[in-house]
């Protein structure tokens, strides 16, 4: 929602901002009087009222029927976003598997398909190729719920071109200037297709659905008076894979940096003169907390499909070479988080992915350097935060990330139904 | 400048963000038309004319006579910032010295002091004392002049509470919660007084001040056509004093963190198993590039008054040991800055303070350190900028802080001078 945004400026233009307004409002309440929009909006009941015809006519809201039946004349209905109709759709291309699934208005995930997949060093039209077969089926579900997809978006371990189009590289992918969008445009029935990185979709997902207090959940509670505030939030987001991502989330937005290419703390130097690292510097923070070295220290075989699984349950059976080797992962977190964290001053850091699995092993060693390294005294112990979204996060912020491109502007969507009733 | 800011509400606020905004184009073109300054501003040149005439009343803006005499018509006179009235005051605490100088609205430094203080471990009272009695003599100075201080801005090397106007610790100085501002107010000649950080102050300086490509100057050339762009800016600067501080500038604008205690980069670990530091971590980078960590390491002893001076002249002279410490801690401010560039993605890194004039002999190494551990492949070799401020840096972002603040309101000028005028 951007109700402080500059004034829009032509006819058109204000329309399609305060449908987007409203959308967004109908949305974030989940259940809602027309009344409330208006108070939420700053709009006239008039304009509500006209709004809300074109919305329902389109059918991105539905009535829920009469609301309030205790209050004295004529009951109002409650809008609520549509069940059916555009839906975003996420997409992630992992080094070991591939995700898809659709969202509705709502917010709810309606389709959900992960497979695994060695991705590593496959050639990206196998992989991509394969990936595409996934959306089509994910699509053909999504069809029989009555749902289309209005915006796919999908999520890459690697460095994304300016246009949103293409991977520059992904190094865990042996990736080297894929252009993802034109290879599974087909695939996209028609949605404009966008690519990012997973540890920035990652980063969105917690701060759009994470719950954690100041980077709370978007969906307020179904009240009337609630203020529809945005979250403030302030946080560094790092999800461990295969490797290390990071995303820095600033006053509720992604930062990207100058080039685009924030957020790489597994490259920060934990100790300089330590192990050499794919990058080609020595003693980065993937050398001691990346997936595979912490395999490896740990004696798993990081080839193992369920090596992960394994590591879990070694460290849960006090196996003592697990343990030692999530300590030292939790220890390198900690002292290139500090580093991070003395710079850039954030309000909190939710460990994410794969890493939030492991992370009762990681806290220890992990608090007790940031407690020693950060210069602010006033840091707060429970600064540190597990993200509740588990492995689906970064897909799930792939599909709202498609889904709030609606709510923002749903004339985008009015167009493309438009065009797809008249071209037989 | 903010063309683009939220609309002002009332009649009032209209007239003082329109005053700002000629004012600030006046001071960034230095020499400029009012038929220029309408282009600029987007404002009818009745509203121009208005506004003009208020400013030149109030002695803020001065004519210089007709302009372009070959031109068809009755020649315009050019507007220019005026060089005297309100002035903006600089001061900086620091641990070996204390300064203040006096910038009128044309930019120009017009009284400049600077003297030796040790300041370390004595009581803040009496360092605030001294710092008073300076600006006194500063603000005779200006008197003389014709200038008198619109806003004073006390430089501090701590960590300053959110109301800036106090500092809550700095350790370099032993200080802990002192009320900086009330203790100079009285020095202040009723100008309203902020307190900032050093290293936020050395940042703006240079982002208004240092010339640095996209972290250019404000104030444009003088050409009726030249755009009154922002300049558009994302860096890190870092200044090494007896500690080393660093601010981050962000599209044009401080990074302040979540509490305001951002760009704490002396802090963030480099070797995490190093000698320990003041702050209770080990390894931090002020043990390997603070001053007096390199002091010691190259045989001068950190007390000598000249020390610093010492240093490059034993640096100079190809002195082994000074060669080897300014190595060591060039070395450690890559390896420190690496991390923070793979973290933030900035389009530079620019050295200011006493490490500009180091940086001949830290460079190589900083350098070299930088080259094999930014991950992005495309970071350019001449993203190391060296400031061309010297150490007056922080003293000008201070006075520059306070003009700018004249420059943003002079309506605020205004009602001081009113009161001043109408009390005895």
């Amino acid at each position: 929602m951007a109700p402080h945004a500059a004034p829009p400026a032509s006819q058109a233009a204000l329309r399609r901002h305060n449908l987007g307004l409203v959308l967004q409002t109908v949305a974030a309440r989940g259940k809602v009087s027309r009344a409330a929009v208006a108070a939420a909006t700053g709009l006239t009941r008039a304009t509500i009222s006209t709004l809300v015809e074109e919305l329902l006519a389109a059918g991105l809201v539905t009535e829920l029927g009469a609301q309030r039946p205790g209050t004295v004349g004529r009951p109002g209905t409650a809008l609520a976003p549509a069940a059916t109709g555009p839906a975003g759709v996420g997409a992630e291309v992992g080094v070991d598997h591939l995700a898809a699934c659709v969202v509705d208005l709502r917010g709810e995930v309606r389709v959900r398909h992960v497979v695994g997949a060695q991705n590593r060093g496959r050639p990206a039209e196998r992989v991509l190729a394969e990936l595409a077969e996934l959306l089509w089926t994910v699509a053909e579900r999504a069809a029989e719920l009555d749902l289309r997809p209005a915006g796919l978006t999908v999520a890459v371990p690697g460095l994304v071109g300016r246009d949103r189009r293409s991977v520059l590289r992904a190094p865990n992918l042996g990736w080297e200037d894929v252009p993802v969008a034109d290879l599974v445009d087909g695939a996209a029935a028609g949605a404009p297709v966008t690519v990012d990185n997973e540890a920035n979709l990652g980063a969105l997902a917690e701060l759009w659905l994470g719950g954690h207090g100041a980077a709370g959940p978007v969906v307020a509670e179904d009240t009337e008076d609630a203020p529809a505030e945005p979250p403030i939030a302030d946080f560094i987001h790092v999800s461990a894979a295969i490797g290390i991502g990071a995303a820095l989330v600033v006053d509720g937005d992604l930062f990207r940096g100058s080039r685009g290419f924030a957020g790489e703390l597994g490259h920060v130097p934990v100790h300089p003169d330590g192990p050499g690292c794919s990058c080609g510097s020595r003693g980065c923070l993937e050398q001691y907390a990346g997936e595979e070295a912490v395999l490896r220290a740990a004696g798993i075989a990081p080839e193992r499909p369920d090596a992960l699984v394994a590591l879990r349950a070694a460290a849960a059976a006090h196996d003592r070479a697990a343990l030692r080797a999530l300590t030292a992962a939790g220890e390198a977190l900690g002292i290139a988080l500090s580093g991070a964290v003395n710079v850039l001053d954030p309000q909190a850091v939710v460990l994410g992915g794969p890493l939030a699995e492991l992370a009762p092993w990681l806290r220890p060693a992990l608090d007790g350097e940031l407690g020693r390294r950060v210069t602010d005294r006033h840091w707060p112990a429970d600064a540190v935060r597990v993200s509740r979204l588990g492995r689906d996060g970064v897909m799930l912020g792939a599909a709202h990330s498609s889904v709030r491109t609606v709510l923002a502007d749903p004339t985008a969507w009015f167009t493309r139904e438009r065009a797809a009733r008249t071209t037989p």
